[in-house]
């Protein structure tokens, strides 16, 4: 019942549709269907990078803790990917992401999902779109609250 | 000349670095070494997206312009990747990117350097690491500014 649950989320999925079914089945082989309640962290910030998660329903919260203060970056939500940056950079995870309300997910395994985006163009691609489509809308809430923010001087861009 | 300063550039991204021989020459071949002066634009927001640029000498700026008001996103230097995001989300330029002083870019083709990063896996790896860099800096910076502008309602994330 796990492995058809995770077979059919992940063919759900534009990024993993153009993978060969031997492939996916691979895929859903190394992923657990988990659910997690309102509240609980999928992964904290700082925690080593093992997986990324696919959102089957329900929402996520990414948010980083500063002191006592938390930074709500974003919210997502069902087909959506979380935790994939870590994989991709080979560093621990840069966000806390948990659940909003009951959450199903899918957890895929660090190196059965590089390996799967990395070795075919098309799923090559649907990540790159990913990506890019994350830095626009971050760019586009970065413009929005800079012109609100005029006067105070922005922070030097520290590349990575 | 062109095509020797062309390749040296190439073989010397580690996105590039990956590919085989024959692709690098290809890249070298489809690519066209320029040069801007300062204030002079490599591209406007809007313009359709027909290539990616990798700055070899000097400095170039992101900006966007919204009515008389100019947001500079960052700049970037030698070695630097700029324009691919339109490539890979298939839409017209996000930005408009100038050249702060004297530059020397090399520009390639969009449908060449698309089959190129997406046809190796550490060519893909290196442009999904470049993209996440992207997102940590973006993010690190919208943190910062949010921070120093509590009290102003966030805008809902526009996916894209």
């Amino acid at each position: 019942m796990q492995y058809a649950e995770a077979f059919a989320v992940i063919r759900r999925i534009p990024i993993f549709r153009a993978l060969s079914p031997g492939d996916q089945k691979l895929l859903a082989f190394s992923s657990a269907y988990l659910v997690f309640e309102a509240g609980e962290a999928l992964f904290h910030e700082g925690d080593p990078t093992d997986s990324a998660y696919l959102v089957d329903d329900g929402l996520v919260e990414v948010c980083l803790h500063r002191g006592t203060e938390e930074i709500v970056l974003g919210q997502l939500g069902k087909n959506e990917l979380v935790g994939e940056m870590g994989i991709i950079r080979n560093s621990p995870r840069s966000a806390t992401v948990r659940a909003v309300g009951t959450v199903k997910v899918l957890r895929i395994d660090a190196d059965v999902f590089l390996h799967a985006v990395t070795s075919n163009p098309d799923a090559a691609l649907g990540v790159m779109r990913h990506l890019s489509d994350k830095i626009a809308a971050i760019t586009q809430r970065y413009e929005a609250i800079k012109r609100h923010a005029s006067g105070w001087e922005m922070p030097e861009i520290v590349e990575c």
